[in-house]
């Protein structure tokens, strides 16, 4: 059992947790709690920490693990209490090695892609992976200058789509783009100042829709590769609406469209 | 100018700004920047902190707060540091006045009205009062145990929608329902179970959608006193959806329903 903050393998997963840097060079990033674990694919698992409660409260679970041949850490308590990031913690955490998809796996038929320019805000991101799930997008692409996919508020909002969905990070979406187009997939641009709304706009055919930064939108480079400006209508005085709230109500309106 | 944290104005601020209780007792509550200032009635503001740097730099628009004969208070730029909760922080914060508003205001013709079971999240609770802003909605009515809708997370959220939108806090839902039934508004509880999608349920008619806790959803007492369950369709893997985001696409489908 670990009981020291010295230890080089505490070291590392504080590391992990705190800096995005550390989890591209290491590959890895953590989750928390045993719903998020049981939505990863076995061979993705680097390894699981446990406290020395959880080892002793949860045998059944930790056997579990152990059948399917899992590396298992334990730690003490008050290691667990320091290294945890969960608003309640739960006692067990997973090291998961990051993998990369490439851009064709997006490009299913008649696809619904989501593609985010400089988005900044966790919660924001994880929301929108989350609701991608729901409707069944065909990925989500995240451009360089986003916040990292695996930073734990993230992963922790998307509550286990992280693991649904197709996820490209840290892309040059300028290129990604000319690629889809090349796809015939029609970009579409979501601005607060488009031309056409959402309810005005077929979004049957293979689409990936542009979701702009949260203070600032989408910047003009991004948005002039698109066909169409299209916007979220407003009958009210706000001048916007959440970056997340905005992408999921397209991405309704797209399932809308679609299925009923 | 103020410069002492002991001071009684300064420890008030800070009370204000960090107890639900205090913000009770005393009816006031605390926002912060010129944006979110110009969206108050003068008579709502009870007075202006700014910092020494804003006091310089901000002639022109410390005249116009003095001509609407608003009472301005200039602090340290370290005691405004202390005391500010913003990201950003402007050097300018207003102490506001609670305005309490009667059930029968978000009863107008053909109402939408948002009721809100035991929400938790600063962040949900102030996107969802932007949606609502966003698209025109009657009222925002806040069960007892709910989140404050005077925390500084939530009010920032709000982007000044909480301005904008009639918002009934600290209710007890279950008599405004019935309140609301007697005005023969219908109910429908939102809810993962629900029977009736809401693309195939009609949302012109005075309506009052009932969306609960982040985590356990609406408690089964206030579901009863729906007359129908709808739910949002989710075609992916996705449990369900985050608490704002949910009563956004709600919202926009009634907005669609009215107007598109």
């Amino acid at each position: 059992m670990i009981t020291s903050l010295q230890n080089s393998k505490i070291k590392k997963i504080i590391q992990i947790t705190s800096k995005s840097k550390y989890r591209k060079k290491e590959g890895l990033f953590i989750v928390e709690g045993k719903k998020m674990i049981d939505e990863v694919d076995n061979n993705k698992i680097d390894e699981i920490i446990i406290s020395e409660s959880f080892a002793v409260n949860e045998v059944h679970y930790i056997t579990k693990l152990k059948d399917k041949k899992i590396h298992i850490e334990i730690v003490s308590d008050s290691i667990m209490k320091h290294i945890s990031n969960a608003v309640t913690p739960q006692g067990i955490m997973g090291v998961i090695k990051i993998c990369t998809i490439p851009l064709d796996i997006v490009v299913d038929e008649n696809p619904f892609i989501i593609i985010l320019e400089n988005i900044q805000d966790p919660g924001n991101l994880g929301t929108i992976i989350r609701t991608a799930d729901a409707v069944k997008a065909s990925g989500v692409i995240i451009s360089k200058g986003s916040v990292d996919v695996y930073n734990p508020k993230v992963v922790r909002s998307t509550m286990g789509s992280i693991f649904r969905v197709p996820i490209l990070e840290g892309r040059d979406i300028e290129k990604d783009i000319e690629m889809l187009k090349d796809n015939k997939i029609e970009i579409l641009a979501c601005n607060l100042k488009g031309s056409i709304n959402i309810y005005d706009c077929n979004l049957t055919k293979g689409i990936a829709v542009l979701i702009g930064n949260e203070g600032n939108g989408l910047s003009d480079n991004i948005t002039k590769l698109a066909s169409k400006n299209i916007k979220i209508p407003m009958i009210g005085q706000a001048e916007s609406l959440n970056a997340g709230v905005a992408t999921s109500i397209i991405s309704y309106e797209v399932l809308r469209q679609r299925y009923y």
